[in-house]
């Protein structure tokens, strides 16, 4: 009897057989039915998440490793429980306390994991694209966590999924996300997510964090900064100002203002920002009645977002997290479907 | 088949379906059954650790997630195996090299680890009271590892459990703890748990590191130092020469001794110190016989405590450790039965 | 049914019941049957890592625990990955975020880690000897995974393990070991591994980079830095002309140049050093056809290596990686039988 027997085996769509990738990088090539897949298989991670024992054995003997070179809690925890859930292994390595501060190469290093026996790959990396170098030279499937400006592919599928949940079918809805479009990797993931299943996107923020590409309201164009620029921008709507941008809106979703973008000149203070993109139960009244109100987290309350919206009905933020899980899953479960 | 047909469930005390805390952050409100409950489970969980394969999947499906904001080898360490050896998934945080170096706030921190699904969490943090704050914001258990000077309750557990191993029924005998009470937690919560089981505790410092609280004599007064002055003070007997305190104990226990109390000029020589509050055998020889002797670690040999009795046979110092692991095992049980 | 019926055991030699060292400290006192012996379970083990599911729970209850002193990724990930292989939890423990940095003694920390239940403790450390001194501590099973210069034998092995993959018995066979010999604990673990497997072992370096003991010729001389000069120097022939030490060779190991001894005085220029000193594809032109190039990793490609040697048909540097893993596995398996 073996232990897969034990626990009842996820209900998986049957496509998912048929899920070819080897690497989530991004998502900017994925179609309608592909995003449906992993919402699918994320619907079926949901349901093993809410059992007495919300465990299964279905990569049980798969070796998970996470590459982490910025900080985090939420997504390395959130890929770590996602991967115990699923019975593997799942090894930590961060930048601080590895070989890592040897100046070891990025790619000696993740060709190291691969040889220690990474079967999945979750790395992290500050620098937009990283993720692509080290997809190139592996065989072992790699998952952006997070790449520079550029990237972050499994949060953009958990706030798809968690849209869904409440929303159901997103074709024609007005999302806005609003914050600093330029450097947020969150964003770009998003847009591209969002404007495949259908919605109408809208971002806003000052015109100094908006990339170049979209101010000159140019679909497709590139990116300003940081090697991001080789990379294409995915279409979107562009207004700078907040009251306007939120007018029946379905989903406002506020991005993490970096403290630092106002040391290099690119705001003028703190205060007034939360002026004029914060967003508050005033500028919420004026979206659809209903509308829902994301956040990736970490957030600064009192700056991109009040503390009254954030803990309201509309919000969702804590199911994001959660969803988090699932959608991280399904990931690595369907990875491991490509090798088969 | 379940796997929990696999191994033999540990004998459990029946008694511990009662147990009603969702959290324990303090033994300050422990009455003497509630500790004698936690005794046996702790009982229950030695017996499983001394088996060939001592494991039990009691916990299977559970997660835990410890989450340090100072530095520790032995508690974290011994929080992730009795996790493990109840057979749920532990997930480790330290503040460096997470979000909280983003500057996220606890609140937020903690919030987000409930919702990625932490069923125990388990936190040590520098301000006394911090998982008070904690424990009032989320529905998930949480243990306190340690908060400021204010409380250490699995440590007085484990301090508890091993004396009543040797001693058995505590009541009337004379404990002595002896070091910087002022800054320990451990004194704090061995205070509660050995007062509410009957022993007699004296502490014994140099007046500079007694609480004013004590220094009056007052029973249950308040600490005039940190904010663990929100906190009541356990009740105990002052005595500040130790020669006095040790005659006729049954248990002398030493604490570490900070070596940045001297800059602070609460103290005037580590050599003073060691001269007047050092646990040596001459002084042991005025307590009763066979008395033992315990350090929470990690000692500071030749300081508060000599070599030769950190290493004598009445030492039970290792045997703390071990227990150590036994008894988180039991709060981590009895954690989860609340929610049953 | 027991768990251990799930998975079919590997097909380990009958001869590791005869097994008896309780410690890995070095291979300086291991006979040639010993070697054989961990080379035959190491071949059960990459049976084991072959399968579907490269688990076995043969070491299920069991507790590893790593305490790094030092930086590593593949070290740590390849002994957490052959821990939880063979179904061992694995505790990790790095110097930062522990209470090494309260200044708690090895000593102590090390009793402690027994006391919480260490079965195996994995440690890397930089005082040259300090696994000596922590195994005469202790009842735990001690692993050296590397201290200062002085020795790391499941590297040794792992290399050994690779070397004989492909070339069978290595009697008679001459193998080159090329860098900073003297501050190198791969050299020495090599060296003591290869002779006692009858190679004719060649170490080439800079006059400034080998230990006093070899440049005098002197057969088992003592080294001359570091506390390595505790210990004795293995046998070895000195070649410091790198075009002639190849020539015949069946094997050339690079060692990693520590780009910190150009500021000791030891190096005239990493230039210069490359010159002479780098395995390049001409001179592995010198080497019998097919020789194998080897690296412990991380490389400084460019310097000790070129990037086509390192990538070459003749690298076996990756297979060294996965070997590591398999003969960590067997070092933890048959520490474990010492103690039945």
């Amino acid at each position: 009897m073996s232990e897969d027997s034990i626990a009842t085996a996820p209900t998986l769509p049957a496509k998912a057989a048929l899920w070819l990738r080897r690497h989530l990088l991004d998502l900017d090539d994925f179609s309608r039915p592909e995003i449906e897949m992993v919402m699918d298989t994320t619907g079926a991670m949901r349901e093993v998440l809410r059992r007495d024992v919300p465990r299964v054995p279905t990569l049980r003997g798969c070796t998970v490793i996470t590459l982490f070179y910025e900080a985090s809690t939420r997504t390395r925890a959130s890929f770590e429980l996602a991967g115990k859930a699923l019975g593997a292994d799942v090894i930590n390595i961060s930048a601080g306390g590895s070989s890592v501060e040897k100046g070891e190469s990025l790619i000696d290093t993740v060709r190291t994991l691969q040889a220690v026996g990474a079967d999945i790959l979750v790395i992290r990396h500050p620098a937009s694209g990283a993720p692509y170098l080290v997809a190139r030279s592996l065989q072992t499937s790699v998952v952006n966590a997070g790449d520079g400006w550029h990237a972050h592919p499994t949060q953009a599928l958990l706030d798809l999924y968690t849209i869904r949940s409440h929303l159901g079918d997103i074709r024609g809805e007005r999302v806005v996300i609003v914050g600093d479009i330029a450097h947020s990797r969150v964003a770009r993931s998003n847009l591209w997510a969002l404007t495949a299943m259908g919605a109408r996107v809208v971002i806003c923020a000052p015109p100094t964090l908006i990339p170049a590409g979209f101010r000159s309201g140019a679909k497709g164009a590139r990116a300003d900064a940081d090697n991001t620029e080789e990379f294409a921008l995915p279409p979107a709507e562009v207004e700078t100002n907040l009251d306007r941008a939120v007018e029946g809106a379905s989903v406002v979703m506020a991005l993490r203002l970096q403290k630092e973008r106002m040391q290099g000149g690119l705001l003028p203070s703190l205060r007034e920002y939360a002026t004029l993109y914060q967003v508050t139960e005033e500028r919420m009244a004026r979206a659809r009645p209903g509308a829902l109100v994301m956040h990736p987290g970490p957030m600064n309350e009192g700056i991109e977002i009040s503390p009254a919206v954030a803990r309201s009905v509309q919000s969702v933020i804590e199911e994001q997290v959660t969803n988090g899980v699932a959608v991280r899953m399904a990931v690595l479960y369907l990875l491991t479907r490509s090798k088969q």
